[in-house]
């Protein structure tokens, strides 16, 4: 997960117990009884694919099919080999499924090739210590003999408006801004070395945007902005971070070398991966589920994001094994290269905008695949409404509550921006930023169980709303 | 802390609610009620000593003590410079409280020097990846070329015992035994190198004592077998281990690289500090307060044990301030090399055997200085019973629970092994284990509101038994 909606709960409200608006008493006054008769009659099927995929043949199937795929290529970073090998293992493994009337296609798309090579972090002054950090994607290297240079700590880009040029000028700068919250607090890792190099600095640290750390350092993506002299950055251990602002504080002159041998390469050509399980009466009509396949190039992106690509291959592979078939179409996209910048996402609402009506409804997975709590909406009160009831469903196994929000997941972003009704996965994940762009999003941080009633979820929550009568209505 | 007692809870109970013998009925039996009003009557020394610390003029200090300390030396292991410029430093800090009537004094200890040099374990098969991992205390390094060989994965001894020389020789054996409980779990640590050794394995590898990662790994001291093969041996990332388990489940062949540049040079002098306040009628007899001041080569020592050095610290300097001086002499220790083996506390135990009959009670805080809840205790049933009369004073700061234990903490093991009554600090160290031995045992561990709780109840709790009208009795 690269971006995150800059207010994610606007409006919560449980199947069972509205919370907020749209209450279920509006939406009794919105929706034909005829049409929430129906959806409810969908109880069955969807008590099918559960049981199938959490007690059934399928059990802990979704675990063991994505602890060998993130087991056999581990980080799968935007540009490299190891991702466009994963891409064709997930191509494969998806054939092998001899899934009926199922399409599989590639798309390519242009994405960036950015290295990062050796680094090292080491506070020189006033003693000598190792720093835990990771240089940031689409940062410059530094010169071969690195960059040492005193470093000043500030907490804010306010504060940081209020140091003079003379003070920043030759320094590194360390931005220690404390987690408030990942969309709050990313920007400092976004845009710091662009804000510090307008006044002269030579690189700049930023406290690794996480709330919990075991000298754990995040890595992600950093933006330059146009004309700027582009420095070096990286995201450097929470607990590095407080220790170099207490020395700070203390007056003590801190000195730092930093050697990052990160290069950006030309352009590489990725793909996009949609598999598409045709409609019985509306083919041309589209309910997506997705996730994205590629992710920093640490850990093995178990949680960022190759659950949501597993929980989103599920969807076709279960319907086939349970012979059912919606109405609709349901495509699975394994975006690339969302990690730089969802390029893969916007290269294809670019490709497909003029048939992006036809888009019913669009559904990620790239915020864990905890315990399945819901879904996170974008639409009208309408569309609402019917995803509402179809979470009614959804009681049983705890995961009924809609919250509402204009920005429902990152790569899906670009498409739901587009007038799209769409929805991510609401989990239990609490501790998802704990481990977010780590050497820590690994295997361990998923649960077989909870993978399963991900998939059943998703899986069962697609094909309603895929078969139902009624499209999923737009403004 | 090193090594911890092998069943720590053999019965608890808290003041105000007996849950296991010896009950508060049974101690009222035992204790002469003048006895249990003395005891009651130090209420008012007790607020004055809670309040001066956690609201008045030391508020924040051990907070801020600390953390000057761990921030300016970092890691302090066992045989460095760094150790003994730390200990200096320590006695310099005391010296400059002026307290009256205090004698400081240091003795020598000849301590281990293992220096662990540059380190790099990588998986080469089934495919490439660095590996997270520490090599252990103690440990041979490998050639300068390192060791490549083959990975047989293994859970446990028993398991081990059924696997014949000829599927071990040459090869590295990776022990992943899950994590129970540190004093169960702790012998992969400690012993697998001479277990695997005597099959003729060229390294082993140890999935990190920890129940929770963000792939961490955790260090430790491990120690040969007399007359055995000396191999390398390293701690690894839990996620990096069960990794190689699922791997080796698969039936992938699993090729590791090991490079470790560890030597252990000749034995170093180090000191152990003894701190003296005086007591103004017994002076002979010693209440202990102490905690060990080196450790591991990661992080900065602060929660093992920088907290526990200064919360004795604290006892000395606080009763200073308060103008308090008990009957009896507290003896603030800060123990040197505890983590390759008690290394200093043995020496001390060798040293003052003749005048271990002077020892009233000895404490000691190396589990953690979180918020403090009672004491860890052993002793007869009476001195337990006053124990638990002194922390019935301590119901108002929810630290009045009492836990009975044969091993009370590390160091003073070794001296209540000889019949010494003693205790450890307990404390709501839940999570102690998760940053134990890690990079990430860092000043953000520590809490500045539960240091103060600790350094208070630890003052007064010491003050008390130091203060009474009875020793604390022995076997």
């Amino acid at each position: 997960m690269n971006l995150l909606p800059i207010s994610i709960v606007l409006f919560v409200f449980t199947a069972g117990e509205a919370k907020n608006l749209p209450k279920n008493s509006v939406c009794s006054d919105i929706l034909d009884p005829a049409l929430i008769a129906e959806i409810a009659s969908y109880e069955k099927v969807k008590d099918e694919i559960v049981k199938f995929v959490t007690e059934g043949e399928f059990k802990g199937k979704v675990y063991d099919e994505l602890a060998k795929f993130v087991d056999k290529f581990g980080a799968r970073i935007s540009g490299s080999e190891t991702l466009e090998r994963s891409i064709d293992y997930l191509v494969q493994l998806t054939r092998d499924e001899n899934i009926k009337d199922v399409d599989i296609v590639t798309e390519e798309v242009k994405v960036p090739d950015w290295v990062r090579g050796e680094e090292k972090f080491t506070l020189l002054k006033p003693r000598v210590k190792n720093i835990d950090g990771l240089g940031l994607g689409s940062s410059v290297g530094t010169p071969p003999e690195g960059i040492t240079a005193e470093v000043i700590v500030v907490s804010s880009f306010d504060e940081f408006s209020n140091i003079s040029e003379h003070d920043v000028k030759g320094k590194i700068v360390l931005f220690d801004a404390k987690f408030e919250k990942y969309s709050v607090t990313n920007i400092y890792r976004t845009a710091s070395a662009s804000v510090a190099a307008e006044k002269g600095a030579v690189a700049t640290l930023v406290r690794s945007v996480t709330p919990f750390s075991i000298s754990s350092p995040h890595t992600g993506q950093q933006y330059y902005t146009e004309n700027v002299v582009k420095i070096p950055t990286a995201a450097i251990a929470v607990e590095d971070a407080d220790l170099l602002r207490r020395m700070y504080d203390r007056g003590e002159k801190i000195e730092v070398h930093i050697q990052m041998s990160a290069t950006t390469n030309e352009d590489k050509i990725s793909r996009n991966t949609l598999i598409d399980l045709k409609g019985t009466e509306r083919p041309e009509k589209l309910v997506i589920v997705s996730g994205h396949v590629d992710s920093w190039d640490v850990g093995q992106g178990a949680m960022d994001d190759g659950g949501g690509v597993f929980i989103s291959w599920a969807v076709p592979v279960i319907l086939q094994r349970l012979n059912l078939r919606p109405k609709r179409t349901i495509r699975s996209i394994f975006w690339t290269a969302e990690e730089p910048g969802l390029i893969g996402a916007k290269a294809y609402e670019a490709k497909h905008r003029n048939e992006s009506h036809n888009i019913n409804f669009i559904m990620e997975s790239d915020e864990g695949t905890f315990a399945p709590l819901g879904l996170v909406v974008t639409g009208t009160q309408e569309a609402r409404c019917i995803i509402a009831e179809v979470l009614k469903l959804f009681e049983s196994i705890n995961a009924s509550t809609l919250i509402e929000s204009d920005s429902p997941s990152s790569d899906i972003n670009v498409i739901v921006e587009t007038g799209v009704p769409g929805a991510g996965l609401y989990n239990a994940n609490d501790r998802y930023f704990w481990f977010h762009h780590t050497e820590g999003d690994m295997m361990n941080v998923e649960d077989p169980n909870e993978l399963d009633l991900g998939a059943a979820m998703w899986t069962a929550a697609a094909y309603i709303i895929a078969d139902i009568s009624v499209d999923i209505p737009r403004a």
